[in-house]
């Protein structure tokens, strides 16, 4: 049996962006994410792709808990995409938005980001 | 001077989706025109990511407008990905949720989109 292969969309909660600039960003991270495994990891990518390129949305609650979030899956060799605005709306310029992570088989990243609630 | 180009993401209000659920639809829309513009648009995809893939989100407040705004679209040529939901959580499934609208010159869009309401 295929592995599901998914990508997690994970957006900081404490920024309290409206839900049309979290849209917009949490698209940047799944594009980037794409784009990102198209070149390194195809087997996934086209896998994610064919199985309807699932994904979640979490939340999580600080930027320092997305930063360790990223620097375990960077241990792992997970593909991740962080996400700075551009600050042309709601928040500063730089800010770190949200962290897109795979698409990565859920076996492997469900034991890691399967304590953080849907957003 | 180079043309900004931009990706516009069409969001049903009237479905009432959660802030996650339309994260989610939009990245879906997002992801599927990057993809298909890096195939048969590929200067306006270059230029796209070039630019820092910009992209905005709008409502639409009915399918029928999504259906039209789709319909004059693909009479212009111009690039959009019709998204439906697969329904596991808050809709039925099959419901159309989004449409994604490029990667496409401002110029271009603008007087097609610019009337419709931010997300």
């Amino acid at each position: 049996m295929v592995d599901s292969v998914k990508m997690v969309i994970a957006v900081r909660k404490d920024l309290d962006m409206g839900k049309g600039k979290i849209a917009a960003q949490a698209a940047h991270a799944a594009v980037s994410c794409a784009l990102k495994s198209q070149n390194d990891h195809k087997k996934l990518f086209r896998e994610w792709i064919n199985q309807g390129q699932k994904k979640i949305v979490i939340r999580l609650d600080s930027l320092e808990t997305l930063m360790r979030l990223k620097t375990m899956l960077d241990q792992m060799g997970i593909i991740s995409c962080l996400i700075t605005d551009a600050g042309f709306t709601q928040i500063m310029p730089g800010t770190v938005t949200c962290l897109g992570i795979g698409p990565v088989e859920e076996s492997v990243i469900d034991p890691i980001t399967g304590k953080y609630p849907l957003l």
